[in-house]
């Protein structure tokens, strides 16, 4: 089946409209027409080459969300009609400890990335800015009622990578909780750890977005820039996420950290991050990170979502505004997230 | 009260006897009878002036046992003739957040070193290298039947500190556990950790100790010396407990841990360490710091060392031994703790 899509020919090259082809529907398999397309950061690194080498045309994409439109004849999970999602990976081994734990994504033979990325039958992915995918029916995820379409689509992987490390470190009533960068991320996180009931501080650069982050659920704000705000919530938090991928001063964040408290990074700078050891053994603080979310509980965030009402805020756009777009997010001029109309594509 | 000790006149001299000044006993006081206390490296490092300037002349030990000989007025929890303990601290605020939840070390008014510290009526703590100690009742441990008092020493500061990451990170049954370093610390924490259930692995620099760290409870044994360790071992540990104080090469070390597991450094070496953020993000792996462990905590693990039999393994000297020991630490020629037997003192 040949589908139009819009692909980077080359490292650094613009994207262009193409087509490619999918597979044929095979017996776990769901086909997916694609109506939105969230634009991650990590898109544009891809197609960018800052990874390394990628297997070119890249067609990126892994904030997908669609409708099934045919399922092959062992799919028990989804119908044709239904709302659905797909994130970061498409197939893992689902035989390894990690996978059998529902932690799929590190899975131990290596999860396949939805772009990119050697599937297990050896053919490359390509995402989601297309008008279909062919996805095995667990790796798709249900979209519930209640969530708009392009308010969804980044869920899958915006939503996914901030849920998990605040579920997992038990963000709640009564948690303190500091969400570092308020872009495509941080905006999530903000929103998710407020329905979680957790109390929320926003650590942003300066004070531009203090305005939206309270309007987004969080209940301070402070800028990084101003060194009082270091020693003002010194030993203050429970936890903090940290979205930025840039290099931090870890001893200072860790400072902000009361007894127990964990610093998380969903990101990871490409330098090399160094820190006194005092600062975790002084009040018996960790440092952590954490990256996406198994299936199980993507399903249970977007549950979660649409139970509190949570979508991304979206910026929709059509196809051929892709390269501008991807200009946009590099001048973080994105409040907060493009979604890519895919009607658009055909 | 005047009273025997060995103290350190300046930085770097060698320790001698002298008589000290210990306070009245107040309403909340126990008086004790000294009859044992280790030698912790933190001893050596403070008289050496490696922590800074101290208050000379220092009579260091914070790992005391006796026997009480006098109590005030007001204290119920201990009896003239009870056997007890005091560890690495002796006083704090009683009255903030940590305090009140059991967390005395981490005191955000100051916890009091149980030497070379301020107390909070402004006179200086001298440790138990003496044949009399007072302390405060609340910071007083039992030290029940079934430890020897000379085994039971080390427990108050070694014991501690290794028991209280392995009891926060869950170390027990179906957990694997390895311990960086068999010396003072790293022996209690094969003990401890063994007896808690976990499968534990010693991570020595050589295969010099390893018919000792399997005898005290190890199943595993490897040498860090040895590159392949590393390759052989990689995901394998849910908890490191990194004894060291050196530099260590983190990333080498998160590279040991399965999803979700953590690397907790009981000691801070004086440079900053780096680490690859990826080496937490790529299996939610944490890195983590621990100090001693609160009165409450204290108590709970010698209990707990009295219901496992477990003991410091001891070499007991006389006081006019004390210079000589500190040399034979520093060349890591014990094993695996000094004890002075404090009648020597007299």
């Amino acid at each position: 089946m040949n589908v139009p899509a819009y692909a980077a020919p080359a490292a650094g090259e613009p994207l262009a409209p193409t087509v490619i082809e999918r597979r044929a529907v095979g017996p776990n398999d769901v086909l997916i027409e694609v109506t939105h397309a969230g634009i991650c950061h990590s898109d544009i690194h891809t197609v960018n080459g800052d990874w390394g080498p990628q297997p070119f045309p890249v067609v990126p994409g892994h904030e997908i969300v669609g409708v099934v439109a045919e399922v092959g004849p062992a799919v028990t999970r989804h119908q044709v009609g239904d709302r659905v999602g797909v994130g970061c990976m498409v197939n893992s081994c689902g035989e390894c400890a990690n996978c059998l734990r529902g932690d799929e994504q590190y899975c131990l033979d290596g999860m396949v990335p939805t772009y990119a990325g050697t599937d297990r039958d050896g053919t490359t992915t390509q995402g989601g800015y297309s008008t279909h995918v062919v996805v095995d029916a667990d790796y798709v995820l249900r979209v519930p009622d209640g969530i708009d379409s392009a308010a969804a689509a980044p869920l899958l992987c915006a939503g996914i990578t901030t849920y998990a490390p605040l579920r997992r470190w038990g963000a709640g009533p009564g948690k303190r909780v500091a969400v570092v960068g308020l872009g495509g991320l941080g905006h999530m996180a903000v929103k998710i750890a407020a329905a979680m009931g957790a109390e929320v501080t926003v650590l942003s650069q300066s004070l531009k977005k203090q305005e939206d982050g309270l309007r987004l659920g969080a209940q301070h704000y402070h800028a990084t820039s101003d060194p009082d705000t270091f020693s003002q919530l010194a030993g203050r938090f429970d936890l903090i996420v940290n979205t930025v991928s840039a290099a931090i001063d870890v001893d200072a964040y860790l400072s902000l950290l009361a007894v127990d408290g964990t610093l998380v990074n969903v990101g990871a700078p490409p330098e090399q991050l160094s820190l006194d050891v005092f600062s975790l053994i002084g009040a018996r603080r960790s440092f952590a990170g954490s990256m996406i979310g198994g299936i199980a509980l993507t399903q249970e965030m977007l549950d979660f979502c649409a139970e509190h009402g949570i979508g991304a805020e979206v910026e929709v756009i059509a196809a051929d505004r892709i390269n501008d777009a991807y200009e946009r997010v590099l001048a973080s001029d994105v409040r907060y997230r493009f979604v890519i109309d895919t009607a658009t594509l055909g």
